[in-house]
């Protein structure tokens, strides 16, 4: 049967994707070798790397005063990068879920956090509107789309110091003016490819204004200044990013999968909120995820829920239970991920209330 | 033509392993889904993780005071997460070559430093003896093989304070009596499988005696408590370093596999000694490395190295050129380049003698 592929992440790939990433491993262009097993500073690995920061760069139309790079560790090393390389007094975060938490946790390490606004009071199901950014803090870090709870900030917010997005779950899902951000990263297994390469997209001239040392691996100007092979990268992931991200660049772009988004989200919370059994777990509209759509039954069906996932399950849909801090369902609907797909949880959704 | 891959890492991939790893791209287990976009702590994943620490555990006899853990960044980001978890006063480092330094570099961002002996002077072509290990260190660092410089250091030596050993380039190449190191460590990319995640095998009971606040995902432990899901790993290099273990097990393990590195190296060296054009660029036998065969030709041959280099490749030698730093030529023997390659190499070597 067909599966229906809505992991959180690591999560879908392009069948194109799947394909060009298992030729390689057998046989890089016809070479006799393996992308697995050869030099990352060979000229054919070189050209891969510098092919998937030029398809970032273009896809995202990244301006010349930011660099493009790629590093270890996914998105959870950058939590300590990030005040490593750029904390010098005191930081602002917004805490919108799990993962800016995590990352407040590591910053608390460096230096002084100031959190200028949550939505902890009610289990992360908005995001948080007017607060203040301090002007004498060193940056402010955002989560722009939380996986786990289903928000995600769709606007280029304007921020008086450095702006440091988490993007890694919505990166290349819609277009980003990447000017009004200091640095944008994540992991890149959601939208741009496999996991083991973390992306970063970092303004220069926000670097290299601490005093601290910083071990040299974990230092951002080390990988701009060697073009992301200081040391060997995930070779094979950043293969594979570059072949999805080919993917996408033939599509449309990302002005392209932008439009496909909206209306993949759109069908989904339309049918949440028209069915009788289901709610979306974000009230506010504006602040539901294009990409992770967060819902549970409502109190009359709540018995249920075991029910649904088994009845979904049946029907193909992998990977729809919700996180444990939420419970019900979460669908991510990535970019890969097809409008059939979503169609198909519809379809299950509608049957399984006329079956009840 | 058939190529040989003398590739110093990332490098030869046994064909099984290819194979295998291909086959998951497109369709894990008949699942219908990649191994590149299945949850890592979906079971079939978590599977994959145990198995490939499993596989380390019983290849290596890895006794149960030891955990075997995965992280990211290679070993050049353990240079700095040794002595954030281990240097609380002073450390003591072997100096045998680029990497041992680039280690002792790190470390000496987190406290004293005390080089016990380095082969600097002789451009690294010999592993120092007589040294003696400070009792009072806190830990006592090697690098067990020199990639660019064709040393290695055979035996498990004996430390009076824990031993702390990059082995990227000769894990697995010979039975190591894992009791007697505090850390075995290194980048996959060589008798493991693809780049993109490192090995580190740890005495529990050394870690946790530091004072400094360690970031979350750079403590050794968080590892060990989260079986090495803390966050994303590098989910498809595990998957490739789980097939190659499996194929060297399948082989016969790692007894097995050195008495047949033993023979591949000997057959090499013996040539080098023998053909006029060549030398080793390590004298002392000892001293010279089974996974990483360095040489140059003779004075008097010297201006011929870029005509062999054209003859070996022709013949389809694929990764013989030396580091700039030692310049001629190297051989990285790894696990799995077949004793054919050699054989061929050897070929070639002489005919460039015969037709000289």
């Amino acid at each position: 049967m067909k599966k229906h592929n809505f992991n959180a992440g690591p999560s879908i790939i392009p069948e194109y994707a799947k394909e060009l990433t298992a030729q390689g491993v057998l046989n890089l262009n016809n070479s006799g070798l393996s992308v697995m097993e050869i030099s990352h500073r060979s000229k054919e690995f070189s050209a891969i790397m510098e092919e998937t920061a030029s398809l970032i760069r273009e896809l995202l139309s990244v301006p010349e005063s930011h660099a493009v790079i790629f590093v270890h560790g996914g998105a959870s090393l950058n939590f300590c990068m990030i005040p490593y390389n750029l904390l010098q007094t005191r930081a602002a975060y917004l805490d919108t879920g799990s993962w800016s938490s995590k990352a407040i946790k590591e910053a608390k390490l460096f230096g002084e956090v100031e959190v200028v606004a949550s939505s902890k009071d009610k289990n992360y199901n908005y995001i948080p509107k007017n607060y203040t950014i301090p002007r004498d803090a060193d940056y402010f870090h955002i989560t722009t789309n939380n996986t786990i709870f289903g928000t995600e900030i769709k606007e280029d917010i304007n921020s008086p110091v450095p702006l440091i997005a988490d993007a890694s779950s919505d990166i290349m899902s819609r277009p980003m003016d990447i000017s009004k951000y200091g640095m944008v990263y994540g992991g890149a297994q959601k939208n741009i490819g496999p996991a083991g390469v973390a992306f970063v997209i970092v303004k220069k001239d926000i670097l290299g204004k601490v005093d601290r040392p910083i071990p040299t691996i974990l230092n951002y100007q080390t990988h701009i200044d060697n073009a992301s092979l200081f040391n060997t990268p995930s070779c094979l992931s950043v293969f594979g990013c570059l072949n999805t991200l080919k993917w996408l660049k033939n599509l449309g772009g990302v002005e392209k999968i932008h439009k496909m988004n909206i209306d993949k989200a759109k069908i989904l919370y339309d049918e949440i909120d028209r069915n009788k059994l289901f709610q979306a777990t974000v009230p506010n509209e504006a602040d539901r995820s294009i990409m992770n759509v967060t819902f549970v039954m409502t109190e009359e069906y709540k018995e249920k829920e075991a029910d649904f996932l088994a009845y979904a399950t049946s029907q193909g849909m992998v990977g729809i239970k919700g996180h444990r801090s939420v419970g019900g369902f979460r669908a991510s609907i990535y970019n890969a991920l097809p409008i059939e797909s979503i169609k198909a949880l519809i379809q299950a959704m509608k049957e399984f209330e006329a079956n009840l």
